[in-house]
């Protein structure tokens, strides 16, 4: 039996990004994203949402370009900062002692400590009413060595990934794999 | 050490979401979203992704409407059947034993064992290249009375969602609560 809500914004998992930014200054800025995700494999796209009144909003407008920044569940606590603090009133990597490393291919700065960045270009910008969706371009994708397996593949149980559950009001991590995707699925396929 | 991997779509978790939708000819269909997320606060929104030539895009552009319908991960073999099959080969609803029901509030079926469905109308599209990017309005949230717990909060350990790995090509389910969110980053400001 199910019961009605009403409009929310509830959906699981929802992750949990951290945007790295420079603004007019060159001072790095990471600020957790309210919403965002994957949402176009070619060119391969990313979608992060910010309100206007936010720094991150400004230095994206601005510069073009941010990081997405995927922490590990071990960096839950640097991960809800990013999110509850301003970068207008402190400098979050210092308070965080966390690196901002140049990206070589945008110009905006990763988070160093975290296992996987993706280096983005803006390329949309849509205006959906409280949030400002923008969608980057993914120009190169980087991952700690310690996180690729054997096969030369990222190994997604290694970079232990958070997610945040709204309306619960809490991150989740320690996933483990339980199938092969597009594959287990043909096994519903009538013989 | 970091190793850069070029452009590519890798993110984790990305969530495996199965949108319901109408046809032309009132038949139900489920299919397994390439891409998608909340994407704004208010209005609350969600986007999904799908390619031009997929019957889900058809029904979306048609009938302007669609669940997202979130699985536990009992029904990973169902999600990834609903995302490997198309809706013009195979009544899928039939051969996964899922039952279509009627939304209350949008023009679009949705699964009924699953535990959380949005129903959503469209209010942007956006055409990012490969995929086309469907914004719809979060009208109604129904999710399964079990998983809501005492203080009447949806328990997103209670959904059990998956998450699909891209690159890792693994389906990982079986997260637990690690921390209480825009909480446990305060303990990082400086007293």
């Amino acid at each position: 039996m199910k019961r009605s809500l009403g409009p929310k914004t509830v959906l699981y998992p929802t992750p949990v990004l951290v945007v790295g930014t420079y603004g007019a200054d060159e001072r790095p800025n990471a600020s957790t994203a309210a919403w965002g995700g994957i949402c176009c494999s070619r060119p391969p796209c990313v979608t992060v949402s910010f309100r206007a009144a936010t720094l991150a909003h400004a230095n994206i407008t601005l510069r073009k370009a941010f990081t997405v920044n995927v922490p590990a569940d071990r960096h839950v606590r640097e991960a809800d900062y990013f999110g509850v603090v301003s970068g207008r009133d402190a400098d979050k990597f210092e308070v965080a002692r966390l690196t901002p490393v140049r990206s070589t291919s945008v110009d905006a700065p990763y988070v160093d400590e975290f296992p996987l960045v993706l280096e983005c270009r803006v390329v949309q910008v849509h205006e959906l009413g409280l949030h400002t969706q923008f969608i980057g371009e993914i120009v190169d994708v980087k991952v700690e060595e310690g996180c690729i397996d054997e096969t030369g593949t990222i190994d997604a149980g290694r970079i232990a990934p958070l997610f945040y559950a709204p309306v619960d009001g809490h991150y989740y991590g320690g996933a483990t794999r339980i199938a092969k995707a597009h594959s287990i699925g043909h096994e519903m396929r009538p013989q």
